[in-house]
């Protein structure tokens, strides 16, 4: 098991439609990131649209995307999402514009 | 048990220090950590020096830092890292800087 930290940026004029889809993400879209690998797997938010990830993950971020790619429902999810990202004009998916961050210290 | 994500600024001319310092935490401070209810504890650095945490804690992160004030290990670590932080000419212990950052979506 790998833990990964993330961030991305809500566009600031999309933080409160971005906040309700995430609290009724789609069930195929739930079940799709189990089956991907993606566990204990949450989404922190700055009141400035700055977003922190955490998952757990078997080996390693890139790994679980690659294995999210192969489900029909993450396509419209990215699809679905990507207006709400901040300096997105040319629609790029969320999952290509994660930057990982470093795990400096770790205390089971 | 409650997720918690929190920031931090560290300053950038001592990221380099920061990262040392956490690579070999003193063992009293993660018995005293662990002692005080945190738990699954990650802390991730941008390379720019902001920082996000992750931790688990029973109840709420002011009850585990709570728990963290009454453990004399703490005082000294707070102490030695102080000068680490951004913005922090005043020397206030890391663990009042702390922003708590609001979870919006959780998946087991």
């Amino acid at each position: 098991m790998r833990r990964v930290g993330f961030q991305l940026r809500v566009a600031p004029d999309q933080i409160e439609e971005y906040k309700r889809r995430h609290a009724a993400v789609w069930p195929d879209m739930r079940e799709a990131l189990s089956r991907s690998g993606w566990h204990n797997y949450s989404i922190f938010l700055r009141p400035d649209g700055l977003l922190f990830g955490y998952v757990e993950v078997p080996q390693s971020l890139s790994a679980a995307q690659a294995a999210m790619a192969t489900e029909e429902v993450n396509a419209r999810w990215q699809t679905w999402m990507a207006d709400l990202f901040a300096d997105n004009a040319d629609g790029t998916p969320a999952d290509q514009m994660m930057l990982e961050l470093e795990e400096i210290f770790h205390l089971d």
